[in-house]
């Protein structure tokens, strides 16, 4: 037996300080239809997809700041790419910068369906950086000023004949984020990401942020027997390097499909959600093997505590 | 600044079912030697050192199955190992079957410090495995029939200058072990493995075995910051291959020391307690980026749960 997804991730090159919005969602509509020729089903698209990745700048007044924000989803800036997805029967997820009604500010994913609808949405729970402007970095990284820390969980919604769970970018690197999912039955996983290849406060591990992407996400796909797809923004972007590594992961761990370059760059496989049981029904069979009781500390408290010596 | 603990990680060979304790032990006093001879401070032993992997028969009478425990610890058999560790001043880690006073049957490690006193004990939480005699198998794993589920938790006690956590085999593909001792503030996670290189319910993996170990131990080095000690019991035992692959991981998750082949053997790596900091203060500043509130299903049910729709 088999359930096949045919999934994309389609990796973005960078998008400039003052590329439009009708830019990037032409970009994407081509990878879309590269996307459909090659049979998929669902086209995982970055975070942050819309416009630079506008939190390496300190900004101050709503109105610098909330440029780069949507009021609406779709909106018309995003109609076309809602439309082609529609026409060609392929869903997609995308990243963007969610200015809500009563002016919450959230970094936000959709999963839309092959109908066009939007079945699925996420709000970014670990948000990375810093609060304040800190001038001896040579970028910013202040998402943690510009957004509030989501508020929907950790959604897993009924899709593309599956599970899928959905997060973002930092959220990928804790543990905590693939488990919640994989207790509500996550059988993918898609996330996008912009992942400075430097990282001010420890720079000595530069070096690693290849590594680092990749063990993360192949650590939650086996620990959890779910797929992960995970998309960058990638490439030199006003003058910071961002980290490519976009791959399809199969439940094994395995990397199963990426990316080669730093640019506009479509990588398809067929995903066989059935395969999460190889996981799923063994190693990792949770009614079976999990021991809740132990793992009290997890929720129990935010930052470390001291040592027990028991 | 830094607070250095050269750590030996020794690897054993099988250990043949008529073998005696002697024996293993007398492997253990010479890769004991041979790690005091590189300057090493604590030497981690596998789990179940003193016999071979007795899990894999199905047995009955408690006759047959208590003569792989230990009725006290140390005892006579042990003896000479405490003797000459505190002899050469060098602290050790030690898995072995634990029967207690009152019937109770464990799978254990304790902590030896360089004065040759017991620091640390654990009795191993996730123990795979199943219950009964699958004859349908090439060789049983019956850990779930003979030990009980632990009731020490996932202890960080202060030895050799530092935090060390101490967990066992099974126990390291799962990320809330690592995270428990991460909240803990464990600098250094020791533990032993015994891991067969087939898994009959899902031989088509069984090429990863080697692949899955590391990824398991490095995620959970990087993600809590950590150092991580692996040691197997390695080889054709009784019939039955156990990988190797020994290893040394530092907080970054990088693999800084490991063994080369299925034998007794020792590596030993100078690790330095203050690299957590590296991690810790950074990237996972746990204080600073975990958001507990959205993990609550991981303490709250033990198997998956239906998924959700939000």
């Amino acid at each position: 037996m088999s359930r096949i997804v045919n999934v994309a991730a389609a990796q973005m090159g960078p998008i400039a300080l003052d590329e439009p919005r009708s830019s990037a969602v032409s970009r994407m509509m081509a990878l879309l239809r590269e996307a459909k020729d090659e049979h998929a089903d669902l086209v995982v698209f970055p975070e942050l997809a819309l416009t630079t990745f506008f939190p390496r700048w300190y900004m101050v007044t709503d109105a610098e700041i909330e440029r780069f924000f949507e009021r609406g989803m779709p909106n018309p800036d995003v109609q076309p790419l809602f439309d082609l997805a529609r026409e060609l029967s392929i869903g997609f997820n995308l990243g963007y910068a969610e200015l809500t009604p009563d002016g919450q500010r959230f970094n936000t994913a959709i999963l839309v369906d092959k109908a066009g609808q939007i079945v699925g949405k996420y709000r970014k729970v670990h948000l990375p950086g810093h609060f304040d402007n800190e001038p001896w970095r040579p970028f910013q990284h202040l998402e943690k000023r510009y957004f509030e820390t989501g508020n929907l969980g950790f959604p897993v919604v009924e899709a593309f004949g599956g599970k899928v769970g959905m997060c973002i970018c930092n959220d990928r690197r804790w543990p905590e984020t693939y488990r919640v999912m994989g207790l509500k039955g996550a059988e993918m996983i898609v996330l996008g990401y912009n992942t400075p290849l430097h990282y001010p406060p420890a720079p000595e591990h530069d070096y690693l942020q290849d590594f680092h992407n990749r063990l993360v996400m192949q650590a939650g796909a086996y620990q959890n027997g779910t797929w992960v797809v995970g998309v960058a923004k990638a490439g030199r972007e006003e003058g910071c390097d961002l980290i490519g590594g976009t791959c399809i992961i199969a439940p094994t761990g395995e990397v199963v499909a990426e990316c080669a370059g730093l640019e506009d760059e479509v990588v398809v496989a067929p995903c066989d959600l059935d395969r999460c049981q190889e996981i799923r029904s063994n190693v990792f069979n949770f009614a079976l093997h999990r021991e809740p009781e132990n793992y009290q500390l997890i929720t129990a408290t935010k930052g470390a505590v001291s040592g027990d010596t028991k």
